[in-house]
């Protein structure tokens, strides 16, 4: 197929992974960076053009460029923080997913409806009545997990509660287990949902502590932070994968039901921790492509049980627009 | 050549890479699978077909199916947990590796007879007179760490001790290091050890304990368990692959002497700890596929020096079933 | 090309990546060995020829057997803590990278010179009189980690430096944050810098101490040691590559700067904590392939990125040493 269409993205999160993917199944490629990035994103020789723009506020008059091609414009991770959510709304460009469910993404009581809806525990939330000890806060549109804090008791809570900047936030049990992020890639045109890649984030400092002895912390006065900063790659005991599959498969059905008939489209990730009992607790959805997936340009372990070829998520997503603009069913992808 | 030859095994465990490997040789592919989980398999190409049952006691009918191809079953680490060992030495159809070593796995002390006969360090081991702590307490028969408990004093031991239920365990004396599991396939065919791919488990909830701020560690009553949910990838310091090749020949020529002369056939696991003197203390030997390979569908920085093509452990297996049955020596693989 | 030289190197550290990356691009193989080691590196194909030694002090005598063919010696981190630095001087056979780098590297004082005035933030030293805790002591010239401690205030500190055989050693204030290994190349000849790879050291007893519940470690006289055993794969946040790939190319611009007017060539590594600001702390740079290569014999996610088929950092130099043949330069990249 010659393919004329153009796949564009923002200069952050994962665009290296997206435009990679999208050079990899014909597409031309366009990146959207501020200045400073522009020369950076200039290194890969799979990205076609770099649009550089002084302020993300300036999108709106790189999206007349952007028209000028047929393109569609993949969203990623940083697609809120750098436009807002009413910025990606207004966006008029084909957009890759359906924008509906940015309102079910970012409201942290909608996101805890639709996943509980869907069968999967997620760890207790508290008001700072009914707390009970240890906690995750969490403020709303936090990025990268800067923000979060830990509380082992109330005193801590209240101190810690003080230096939060955002009016918004939740208390969550903290559950003791371990991470695990889930990668997705559900497609609306074979109804499939897929499992990519797994990983695990790699935070700062909170990955670091187990390396300084106990007996020193408290007075070092270290305190746990989430930045995240990097990400390592997972496999998941083989007797979890139908339960993980699963969960995906519920998530996608109960979005068609609160959110709208065609619900989630895409990539989305599901941010669990694993109990000793083997059981998922989701933190959070990210109804995107996330992160993670960057460990993965070549493939996956499971990526590379379906496909005979390297498969990431972001060639995954070119691969779905390529296959809709050959069904002539490109609005089933696009928003 | 054409390959008239059917792989099968149970679905759990590392199926997926065991059949994925099994058609990249050429083979037919089935797979046993309970009924809640036979969907799930179902989903991957390279299973041919999937026969659901209610229980694994049912396996034996499943059986006669089998004898209707030439059939070789791939044994993998749920096998013994779901048939049992008698089960196991009951299987009719060609069963790949020597089912004699099934009773020196098993037995902890023949274990333990076996690694050290082929000079590798382990934990000491107490009783409970002569009990030296930190140690770590494994039942027999605990399949993936569920059940194995950390005690730092004679009063934290008597306690644990009474919730566990099975009346046969070992103490081992708890080693302070890094644990690193190493993946070999001995063929007799060419009388090789290699090393496959090198893994850490990730378990839950001890992976997770180190980002809890070690102030509140005891307060919240955080007690270390070992159940393996996953797994990450590791290589090794180049200096010390001499002795990790060296210590898998010294496994199989032991095993020659110990077992029967056949001795271990196929892919096996030292499960260790590394301490600071950078010596390795091998808690156990798998005598089969791991899980950790799960990792490696695609290869691994060790199998890619060794293979100019991805080179899983479960594809090495049917590689190797492959060159016995050319070579007209299926016997020396199976039992 | 048919290519006639050789690519030889000494067999530890990342022999193995370097010779198959070699053989990758059509090189002659030779490695010169302990005799002990040396029938663990025959099992490998990609390596035509091991020569073996008694002592490393031998290897002038083997100079001249490497002579008999045009021979390019491909350094590594063992190079030298086997021959020594003025040993490695002597060298006369065409040597890859600038030996002038070695004095650089070698004395803490000049390397931290050199990684300042590229602009990279350290963490702080002291002397034993403006000590502040807590730190972390480095011997030099320690490999891998070993002779490293950590102290939380002056009585730990005074006690431990007691059993410090060096003289020699440095203080460095502990910086609170997760550890990030990146792996660069300069290429002379086309003069660009590139993000091979980067990851995460292993290191016993460290990286298994949090796994200890807190309240024991103490009891246990758990004491944390940094010995490095293995490596494990990372990828970083895509808002830091800018960074990562500008931190590179201010260390090259600062090595024509204050060695010589060649400057570093070949690979790098700069060994960085990031701390929850997001910000990177170099704790040392290493002039030459680092073992944490050795997970991307196949190519890492930032290798795949750039070219088209795999690319470890050992076939990057055996590549760049090629295009130098090829441009009869040769001289530009050896010393």
């Amino acid at each position: 197929m010659k393919n004329n269409t153009t796949i564009a993205t923002l200069g952050s999160h994962s665009a290296l992974q997206i435009l990679k993917g999208a050079k990899d199944e014909g597409f031309r490629t366009v990146l959207i960076a501020l200045y400073d990035k522009a020369d950076f994103y200039r290194r890969f020789p799979f990205i076609d053009k770099v649009i550089g723009i002084a302020h993300y506020s300036d999108f709106p008059s790189v999206e007349k460029q952007l028209k000028n091609h047929t393109t569609v414009l993949v969203p990623h991770g940083s697609f809120v923080a750098y436009l807002g959510k009413e910025g990606n709304k207004k966006i008029k460009v084909p957009y890759f997913g359906n924008k509906k469910v940015l309102d079910w993404e970012e409201d942290r009581g909608l996101q805890r409806k639709w996943i509980e809806s869907a069968d999967i525990l997620m760890p207790p939330e508290f008001t700072e009545k009914n707390i009970q000890f240890p906690v995750i806060v969490k403020t709303f549109g936090a990025a990268g997990g800067s923000g979060y804090f830990f509380a082992a008791n109330k005193k801590e809570f209240m101190e810690k509660i003080r230096s939060i900047k955002s009016p918004r936030y939740v208390i969550q049990q903290y559950v003791v287990g371990v991470t695990c992020y889930l990668h997705y890639f559900y497609s609306p045109l074979i109804n499939t949902v897929e499992l990519m890649s797994i990983d695990r984030r790699y935070e700062t400092n909170v990955d670091g502590m187990g390396r300084i002895p106990s007996q020193y912390q408290h007075s070092m006065q270290i305190d746990p932070s989430y930045v995240v900063v990097g990400n390592s790659s997972l496999v998941l005991r083989e007797s979890l994968l139908p339960e993980a599959y699963a969960m995906g498969e519920r998530i996608v059905a109960s979005s068609k039901k609160l959110i709208d008939h065609r619900g989630l489209i895409g990539p989305f990730c599901l941010e669990t921790i694993i109990t000793p009992d083997q059981k998922f607790y989701a933190m959070e959805i990210s109804c995107r492509i996330v992160a993670g997936t960057n460990l993965f340009i070549e493939g996956s372990p499971y990526s590379w049980l379906t496909y005979n070829e390297p498969m990431s998520t972001g060639r995954r997503i070119a691969r779905e627009i390529k296959f809709a603009i050959t069904k002539n069913k490109l609005n089933t992808v696009v928003d």
